[in-house]
């Protein structure tokens, strides 16, 4: 799988997915193309799924946020016959190599959190109606939606069939969502994920596995009865017109680099690392509601977050020998602080606030990034608002302080704004600077008096902000030394560390499904009993079991 | 390693700990000795530990709160000059098969929660007082501590350099209380986490590592006064004499079955399930808290809870093969409630607390037991009080539902009393019942009316209390066919599923550790860049690094 793996697409481009709209409901059917897989060697039967179906469907669900701000009520189902979903495509999950597995389903795990966020956050209800079998990847894209309508007609089904057919786990939230957000019992859970052929009927509605089920002959009705009394019920309040999300101008070079309009990805494969700059605003901020419309999809933050998403996205799947992502920013943090605080001045307009909730998003994709992280904060960087969350996002950060010999640039400074406070929590519910602080809330409050201001590196390290703070003497040694140890290390260990050591305190759904979930998927993904040449994953479809090695670890 | 590992000692027996008593503190000395592994091929050098080393600090901490009531603070310390403790033997780990490693952790783990519990519960403080290298394994000892003194001479240090070293994960809770428990701001518990040499001195007191750094002179005065302030702000006040914790009666099958005094565990290789049927009490409540005392223990309540641990930690280690633990009761119900009920009645007296704190421990080692768990509800059975939690740890339960031919036992009846709505609450803090009925709250106040009431099938079923009720005609091909279909599954599979399955809700740092940090630590065993033959742990000592492959997952 060498393939460069492109996660821009548009409508024009869609093979998978249909979307219409009727006023504020639209209808997004899923109708996989069986030849339209990511690679080669597998055919997409029964609306089976890959890699490149979701990101169709993770443009849909943006676009639909910043395109279709008019639409209050998702219809999700099929738009093939006699099948809802069969879940991810397993000769696709056989023959992929296990790094493209987990990074195939952390995608699809952000993909389903996208549009619970768009619930949650922007009052677009997603109902799935499910008709025909549902199972395994196609459950997952129900359950991560507000409200399930199931055909009561005696074959249409939901099913988490991955342990009794497959030896792996549901991977895109299955066991989590069914215990924790259907709260399904927990023995009812077990005879669930453990029946090959599934629930149906009044015994899925009974156990909570569907909001409701309806006959055959009224089940378009129904749908529709729904859709319409969710998008009464729903606040959001949003007539349009939306903004274009025109195509993100970047080239990608033969060695991985990419060059956007304001992101500049440099890879050092030989070295295994990538440094990600990100450039401050051009020009000042929008002056007005109207003006940030008109500047629509090339407003700098907008502009800013769908380059960083892409390059995120791109490093994860198409570079996987390099473990070290490195921010750098160079600009003008006061233009930062600008252009944020008109945002969130106007977080009544919707594509304000929309930009904003962009960011928590690709924020929250960065925490989950299994890269060793780290920023460096150089003199004419703009380390602010939004941008300074990097810092809290990262495992470690330098920052330059005092003079440079030969450095003009501005000095090295952070500023904190209100964002930093609650704008962009993480996925644990807690600011990043809450999570950092875990110990010391006081330190917090310290912070939010610096509001604005440009904290200088001794300031900064004394309020816990950064790691280090060397100074002209240090600094290349220091940087240096941390890069090349760091790669030197065991990338697998570098994942496990990080994945404990990002979320301290509290859990929720969404940590538990990355963290509790992912964890034990990933192991078994690891094992013969799945991957081995006798594993239920290779043996699939031959019609022989896997054959198991007993041993219970 | 086909050698029957033991969990039962005394102090009679050990080589590696040393124990002495002054008033109300204890001193805990580890003094490993380098020829007493649990198995051939390695020596415990420089105090490292294998699972024959935590079995004894098991056996310390439980005997402390049984024999030694007068107990309010322990020091442990190191009985060896220059070394406080290396970790966990890495030849050991280097040579050990991955499902004793996992267990070996899974213990260890237990063991650290026993003492954090021995403080939480019930007011014996732990100090460490680290003089030397606290590596690893070592510093994991330390951090389950309340208090930790670090010798300020240049040379003692604690450190994590798991990562580094070895490639795999701080495998007893480590990086979760680092976080989540001391509190260190998350970019220096990266550092921490990957610097081989570790920190001391002030810097192991700023980053809040250690709570206090001592000069080697005052070491021990130090200590001695820690000790005394912590015993003098105990809000314990038990004078004792302890109760012996007399020889577990057993006899151990050539086919692995265990036949205990109250406890009966039949193994079934070739089914691969073990079932373990447990005994009512055959006489009265005791009638008074002298009573009690006289029967010391062989009072049931703690006889049952000795042999079902036993058993439990019995089938974990020597019967890997065992993927089903079958759970079954036969006796008197209301005797049961009613040694139940004096122990709730009596808690103000120490020992009658501690039993039921043990029964805390002990429902808790089975929640995360890796064995998939079912209960039969059979006629004659005596779940109740404490027992009828077994029915809420399970995976899946079956009872008798009406007459059966030929059987003249009491019918099947489950009695709830009060200790299932709190005396016994899982690690994520919510009881097996709140756990249970996470989506349905209702239910459990509707169940508190039926408080020491003998529910029959029907009645069970309705309140949710078992999965299944079948009928003579149907409980013999129902409880077959799951077994063996149970039994046909990927244990791995089951070991994942089960793991999110059993927890729904809160996270807590116990439910953490056992959660996401040892489904990411089996993930790092598995891995060849950990266990393979150029992986760190086969490397280690050969002066040779580990090679990666760098691929990132």
């Amino acid at each position: 799988m060498t393939k460069l793996i492109d996660f821009q697409t548009d409508p024009s481009r869609y093979r998978h997915w249909r979307v219409s709209y009727d006023g504020d409901i639209a209808t997004v059917a899923m109708d996989v193309n069986e030849n339209g897989g990511l690679f080669e060697g597998y055919l997409l039967k029964l609306n089976s799924y890959d890699l490149g179906v979701d990101i169709e469907l993770a443009d849909v669900v943006q676009r639909m946020r910043f395109e279709h701000p008019e639409v209050r009520t998702v219809v999700m189902r099929s738009g093939k016959e006699r099948v809802f979903c069969a879940g991810a495509n397993i000769k696709m999950l056989g023959v992929a190599s296990h790094a493209h597995k987990v990074n195939f389903c952390k995608f699809t795990n952000e993909t389903r959190n996208t549009y619970e966020a768009a619930s949650a956050d922007s009052g677009q209800k997603y109902i799935c109606a499910v008709r025909g079998a549902c199972a395994g990847g196609g459950y997952e894209l129900a359950i991560a939606c507000d409200y399930i309508i199931l055909a009561d007609d005696g074959s249409s089904t939901v099913s988490l069939p991955e342990v009794p057919l497959l030896a792996v786990l549901p991977g895109t939230g299955g066991l989590t969502r069914v215990t924790d957000k259907r709260k399904v019992r927990r023995d009812l859970a077990d005879v669930f994920c453990s029946t090959e052929e599934g629930v149906k009927g009044r015994r899925a509605k009974e156990w909570n596995l569907v909001d409701e089920i309806v006959p055959n002959s009224k089940f378009d009705a129904i749908v529709a009865q729904r859709a319409r009394e969710f998008a009464d019920g729903s606040a959001r309040k949003v007539a349009g017109p939306g903004v274009a999300l025109t195509p993100v101008q970047r080239k990608i070079g033969d060695d991985g680099s990419v060059a956007y309009s304001l992101v500049d990805v440099a890879v050092d494969r030989a070295a295994r690392r990538a440094t990600i700059t990100l450039a401050g605003p051009a020009g000042d901020a929008p002056v007005s509601v109207a003006a940030l419309h008109s500047e629509g999809a090339q407003t700098y933050l907008l502009r800013l977050a769908r380059e960083l998403d892409d390059a995120i996205l791109h490093l994860r799947l198409n570079e996987d020998q390099i473990g070290l992502l490195i921010f750098r920013s160079q600009g003008d943090p006061g233009q930062v602080v600008a252009h944020e605080q008109f945002l969130l001045d106007h977080r009544t307009d919707w594509f304000a606030n929309e930009i904003l909730l962009y960011w928590k998003r690709v924020l929250k994709r960065i925490d989950v990034t299994s890269r060793s992280l780290c920023a460096l904060v150089e003199h004419g960087s703009c380390f602010a608002g939004v941008l300074a969350e990097l810092l809290f996002a990262v495992d470690r950060s330098f920052m330059m302080n005092g003079a440079f010999d030969g450095d003009n640039r501005p000095p090295a400074t952070i500023t904190l704004g209100p964002s930093n406070f609650g704008a962009y929590p993480m996925g644990n519910g807690l600011t990043r600077l809450q999570t950092r602080f875990y110990g010391t809330p006081e330190t917090i409050d310290a912070l939010a008096e610096t509001n604005g201001k440009a904290l200088l590196a001794d300031a900064a390290e004394t309020h816990g902000l950064v790691t280090y703070a060397p100074d002209d003497v240090d600094w290349e040694d220091a940087v240096r030394l941390f890069l090349e140890e760091r790669a030197s290390f065991s990338p697998d260990a570098m994942t496990g560390m990080e994945a404990n050591l990002r979320f301290a305190g509290p859990e929720t759904m969404e940590t538990r499904i990355f963290g509790r979930l992912t964890a034990w998927q990933n192991w078994i993904f690891q094992r013969p009993n799945a991957v081995g040449e006798d594993g239920a994953l290779k043996r699939y479809g031959s019609g022989v079991r896997g054959n198991f090695n007993m041993q219970r670890v």
